[in-house]
């Protein structure tokens, strides 16, 4: 190994299509990546065998902007962003877009079993967001932040004194299913009312229907675009979604008091029509204690790079008590 | 000193009419108790030196059961339970019922001015009474639960990984304001729909009033005996409060997967009436991964001791990170 300043990690985003793998230098530059077709695979020993032959590609090729190169265990970790995910154990258990890996999948285990001796951390992609925001992004030096993800769902990764709340059942910060409206919407979880039923990109587009927007085929995109040329529906659409997301932001910061809540996703690109409200919400519906104290943020993270650079972050973090 | 193999906490519990303070064993028994009276001093100083010359008494008194006795400095720590607690900096901030103090009144600083050097901790009452349930009742060994207290308001104290969640401006934990009707009553905080306006003791009194109970003067107690009863109007308010307070539990569950979520206070009391729709509601309205997982408990502490015990046990727990 090459010695430099730079520790460097490795980032495995693990997708029902694509498993992406990236090499991640200590300050935040994805230096190399790869990618591993996830359905190929049907067997998870013989899945991680080929993730270590892919870590140990990159290792090998290294970092030509500081001369640094190693192998696997030269790492200072592996960091896996995984549906499902239980990171108390290290596994992913019955992912439902995953139905070939059955059963209990652990990944430390595995990479054991491959050799791999460096730390080996497993989370779901909003915890994973919430770390890469906090090792790379614009949660740095933060203790109390909160991360939350508005796409397909709404996923969330708490962070409480500098440490992801997992929860004694190691699956925490579920703030997508925080019941919004009591008896209201249906949600994908089979509840009613949950803030993923309003927020989410599937929520934007029920919403937008009720209020009778015309648009064919509309997703929460073609929705953002209009509200942005000025149509009146889409923009009642995310006024009315700004203005649930602040309810839930000031709720969320009568439990843990963050100095921020960053938001990511797809929706959230849409900019003013969904900000504005957003932030005029949360200040109406902040407890006075918190006003002026916690506010919300977008993440600094690209949206290309979150994924990989929030799982480098898992093997980056202080190790747990 | 006399040494024996328990520890001896002082648990202070400051309230706008009276001070209760009491010398608590390791065991969690109250040794001896006294009183001072709040509304007697008007300066801060004079009020933490009486505070210090009757600690002393208490602990020159000992307790007879082991023949322990000591000086203040030979106790474990002072444990504060007061108003508008700023748990970081050991002090009270501007206590609406204690209007004599004005701005930050530093428990710590006027203790050690007072030349007591052992650790003295402050905090709000419900994160006290949580401490309590963690030291000396219920919650012992948990590392994840939270504690609601039902009474003239709704407060709350949420332990993660074993420590009170105080947040980034130390005022974490007050999910009686969390917003859970939007747009629905007005709370004593100035906002809309919060938790506490639908389940402290004046918001069960507003829903008995609102489903047209006729009882003259009644208390969220006289309702309760009314239920117990058989007063059908009674029953369903307590219905209603348990379904409210069930989905609010849910809620607090997809934040910080708390093993148990406790209660206290007077609206408990009540039991069945308040406890069975409490357990189907939280039921009904608990996210599938965390069912069979997180129950509600009640406090095992009693009503007259929670206060002291959980000052006492502010001064118990490890210390800060």
């Amino acid at each position: 190994m090459t010695k430099n300043h730079f520790s460097y990690t490795l980032g495995i985003d693990l997708g029902g299509t694509n498993t992406e793998l990236g090499l991640v230098r200590g300050d935040g530059h994805i230096v190399s990546r790869t990618v591993l077709s996830t359905t190929k695979y049907t067997d998870f020993p013989t899945f991680v065998g080929d993730m270590v032959k892919a870590i140990a590609e990159l290792a090998a090729a290294g970092d030509p902007a500081t001369g640094w190169r190693g192998t696997v265990n030269d790492l200072q970790g592996i960091g896996i962003g995984a549906p499902n995910a239980d990171p108390t154990r290290g596994c992913m258990v019955e992912p439902p877009n995953l139905k070939q890996f059955k059963g209990v999948s652990n990944f430390v285990e595995e990479f054991r079993a491959h050799g791999v001796t460096i730390p080996v951390r497993v989370d779901n992609d909003a915890n994973a967001a919430a770390y890469g925001e906090y090792i790379y992004g614009g949660a740095k030096g933060m203790e109390h932040f909160i991360m939350i993800t508005l796409g397909t769902g709404v996923g969330s990764g708490i962070v409480v004194d500098g440490r992801l709340v997992h929860g004694s059942t190691g699956t925490a910060g579920e703030l997508g299913h925080n019941i919004l409206i009591p008896d209201g919407r249906p949600c994908s979880c089979g509840r009613k009312g949950c803030l993923e039923a309003y927020t989410s990109a599937r929520g934007i587009v029920q919403t937008y229907r009720e209020l009778g927007g015309t648009l064919a085929n509309a997703d929460s995109k073609a929705i953002g675009d209009a509200a942005n040329a000025g149509d009146s529906v889409a923009l009642e659409t995310f006024r009315q979604v700004g203005r649930w997301l602040g309810i839930a932001c000031a709720n969320a910061v009568t439990f843990s008091a963050p100095q921020s809540i960053f938001l990511m996703g797809g929706p959230t690109k849409v900019g003013k029509p969904l900000l504005e409200p957003l932030q005029a919400s949360f200040e109406e519906h902040l407890l006075n204690i918190y006003q002026g104290k916690c506010d919300i943020r977008m993440s600094q993270l690209h949206a290309n790079e979150v994924a990989i650079l929030g799982a480098a972050a898992l093997a980056e973090v202080r190790s747990e008590r």
